[in-house]
């Protein structure tokens, strides 16, 4: 949809700090953007960049074709979708508010039978990173949203379409995330151990960064060995070797006075499989346990 | 001590996969390398390449002024230098058994009575790493060792010095080596995610590793904050926001049959801060409450 003007209109549904990055990523491009936000008072600086101010959800629905929500959680989304639902049959919501593939795909259906089609969205970023080569996106649900509003889409960061499986998007961000907390964990207990030895986490840094940069190959190590379902490894990277190794961990933490919480609950899972012969295998090999719908898993 | 030929002279004990990358990459820089294993068989090929294998381990320890130390664990070495006892006054001991800091420090003293000067060692590497620019070894405790023997573990890998507190080579060694495990917990995670909706681990792990490279930035920031003891933050990072969003790994595990028992310990943590009224503090503020040391921790 074009206005008077010619230019691409968007709305955006939430102007916390991403939906404001948002917004002013796509003003910046020349779009002609209309807010909306449930608490007043956060639209001034975007309608100083040329941002429209609609005075209710559904007038800020009704404005655009494409309509990006931007919420806190879901029940939020629901909310304010829900004062809008005379104005959306025909529209295009693209969701990028975080949340689960079951929460997706159950807005997908509600979005469905009001005549609007749906795609999630997954935002890697934070807001400063919007715009930049860094921010990238994913995307799921609806090809024919994404395929007709890429333009606008492309303003925002990287953009990579999943699939028709709504849930996906959130799958993948998700997916990341739990990376990133797991990286953060390892990250807490090695800063709490040199801490409780007297030295800054500043002495560690440089050599914790290395490592973890040159760890990076077990990402891509690992996955080829789920997807191979081959877990051979050499001795030195085994389970056995590992998980007679793990118990340090604890030593030395109990040595130093800290909690060694962030690193226990790998510690089963490596025993569970070298009890059960698995002491050969690769680590990634865990990753077969977490599965509680495999059968022996639970 | 060099021999008759003019070389240096390094003593190994151990050859387990370690132990003979080292003695290899000291033998291809002209070193004459005195090897000895418990079980034999092990020095074939080094004999082959020019090490000269000792018949015990108080002859191996005699043949050298420099004794690597590479076993399975601090009960095998000492075991090795209690048979070696005599031999060891006058000698430098320089240690790289995976271990803890209270281990080296009580190695390290035990040595000393016996007249044998002592440095800690912890290789950051796997064995095909050794003697190239991706290993590095941190070393402690005695400087005069590490002074005097540079060249050869120069040879080894980019050696750091840590100080003469001989714990905290072992210290740092487990730091990243905790590092390491966290971050394999995430990575963990997000495949056994992605996998029980059917995903290949291959079509997330270009996403996860450019993520997980592009969180480094977290290493430094996060042991920025400890040493200023500063939490400070944006509202997007902070726990409040990051503890209320936590709940989607759960829910999504839920939803697609997996355990989330990896990422569960960092819950409780960021709910105690932001129930103690730190919601508006960086995630940086959960090292905290590891030390157990610390009044009101535990």
């Amino acid at each position: 949809m074009s206005d008077s003007t010619g230019a691409k209109r968007v709305t955006l549904l939430g102007l916390g700090a991403m939906g404001t990055a948002l917004a002013e990523a796509l003003l910046a491009k020349g779009y002609g953007v209309t807010v909306w936000n449930r608490t007043p008072g956060k639209a001034a600086s975007l309608v100083a960049k040329g941002a429209s101010q609609a005075d209710s959800a559904g007038a800020a629905v009704a404005a655009s074709e494409l309509v990006l929500v931007c919420l806190l959680d879901y029940q939020s989304v629901h909310d304010v979708l829900c004062d809008a639902q005379p104005e959306l049959a025909g529209r295009a919501v693209v969701n990028v508010t975080n949340g689960t593939p079951g929460q997706a795909r159950e807005l997908a259906a509600w979005a469905s039978e009001r005549g609007a089609t749906y795609l999630d969205g997954g935002i890697m970023a934070i807001p400063p990173m919007i715009a930049t080569a860094e921010a990238f996106f994913f995307y799921s649900g609806a090809q024919a949203v994404f395929d007709a509003h890429r333009d606008a889409l492309d303003v925002l960061g990287e953009s990579h379409y999943l699939g028709e499986e709504v849930g996906l998007a959130a799958l993948y961000d998700l997916a990341l995330l739990g990376g990133m907390y797991g990286m953060f964990m390892g990250i807490a207990h090695a800063y709490a151990l040199v801490g409780a030895a007297g030295e800054s986490a500043g002495s560690l840094a440089p050599f914790l960064a290395r490592w973890l940069v040159g760890t990076d190959a077990m990402v891509v190590g690992t996955a080829d060995r789920i997807d191979r379902q081959d877990y051979t490894t050499d001795v030195v990277a085994s389970l056995a070797m590992q998980s007679a190794g793990y118990v340090n961990h604890f030593v030395a933490a109990e040595e130093q006075g800290i909690s060694a919480e962030l690193l226990a609950p790998l510690d089963p899972l490596m025993k569970r499989l070298v009890a059960a012969g698995q002491g050969h295998a690769d680590m990634a090999a865990v990753v077969e346990l977490l599965n509680t719908r495999k059968e022996g898993n639970r």
